[in-house]
């Protein structure tokens, strides 16, 4: 049977290993719900940069480029970090588009020798189980966490797909089996469950608790964002298809 | 308030920092629950190494010595890593004793910066916890966990103590969250619970069922193990009086 683990920060990733495997990028405040939200609104590819100047030279290069300083769009770029900057098709169709984020890009970065790097949120949880069900790999969910740190929202994430992988895959491995009860815990009220982490006590403003709210809501859009030559694009549905047949 | 956090495994311990603060080292399966059982017998101190070299050495110059090697008593050595091994107090009462635990030393080694090392299992948990209570000091639990990654015995003890530590510390930070709900979730037949763990899947074996349910057990005994020049030696029952009135 194929295996799902979880690897709860970057820091300890080197453990797991990603070789042979999908890696799941999961960074829920806010960076991977930010993408599958832009991918799923038109633009072409998605381009994660650690810094604000590797995202303005990316701009300079004719990139839509998001970055946020204070809780709004950093002055000089086009989006700021909340997933409802994402959602202007108008603005969005057919562009690249840059954005900065920290634990997020460390993960990815970490993940390139997977076979696979796809990128998770509750916002495309769904679709991105049915691709994994539909290859035949063992499967690492890599949290970005919080400056090597775990924390509640990523882990939550990866309790949540192991509940819709624990059919198809062995997980009975400590980090998965812990992931699967934290969510079982905290799936009735997450919400409620993640008021109370590092994350939204740091980020302690009116919009955040939006944002927390929108990031949590499951199934919104059906893209899988999978990672080619440094930048996510979407998976095509036909490839999607081709998997599942061959 | 005082603060409680939790680090998964010693691959992390330099991201929360021991100083200033107690370190509870835990190494339930089964490094510190023997720890305490021994000390329970009566001896005056126990020294924990890495290597079995090492703890030649040391039982040449006069310590008792354990060391397991596939689920025995290694050779040439006094005892093994079961729990069970270290109740004869005839053999124990005023002995010096070294013993071998990769995981835990390595816990135990990376936390000497800490204003206290003590040693927690939960044989004598809530005796550490009113020892910690009396304490005006944060605390830091940290899980030996295995090889590096978390394992779920380990970090469920951390979730069983801060239960017991909630209405006089903050713990709200994500580790101590995620632990604790790990505790809610798996109190109620913890046996039942780690029985899929790889820890008790790595030691197949009749016996290790027997030392699960044994380092499962609460409050067996009272002893508060802390380090002191390389050894750990209960607290003496009148310093911790005299803490409690300082």
């Amino acid at each position: 049977m194929k295996n799902v683990e979880v690897c709860v920060t970057p820091e300890l990733v080197h453990l797991y290993g990603v070789e042979n495997k999908i890696v799941v990028v999961v960074d829920i405040l806010r960076a991977t719900s930010c993408m599958t939200t832009a991918l799923a609104h038109g633009v072409i590819s998605v381009t994660p940069v650690a810094t604000l100047e590797e995202c303005k030279a990316l701009k300079d290069r004719g990139y839509l480029a998001a970055a946020e300083r204070d809780g709004k769009t950093a002055e000089g770029f086009d989006l700021g970090n909340s997933p409802f900057t994402y959602m202007d098709r108008d603005l969005l169709k057919g562009k690249k588009l840059a954005t900065t984020t920290t634990n997020g890009t460390l993960a990815i970065t970490k993940s390139v020798k997977a076979d696979e790097v796809v990128i998770g949120s509750f916002l495309n949880i769904s679709s991105v189980a049915s691709y994994l069900i539909q290859q035949e790999k063992d499967v690492l969910i890599h949290c970005a966490g919080w400056k090597g740190k775990l924390n509640l929202e990523d882990t939550l994430f990866a309790g949540a797909l192991i509940d819709l992988l624990k059919d198809h895959f062995d997980f009975e491995n400590d980090s998965a089996m812990a992931a699967h009860c934290l969510y079982q815990c905290g799936r009735h009220d997450m919400f409620d469950f993640l008021k109370n982490s590092s994350h939204a006590k740091r980020l302690n403003r009116l919009n955040i608790y939006k944002d927390i709210q929108f990031c949590l809501s499951r199934d919104v859009y059906q893209v899988v964002p999978v990672l080619r030559n440094g930048e996510l694009v979407d998976l095509e549905p036909a490839a999607l298809e081709a998997s599942a047949g061959a």
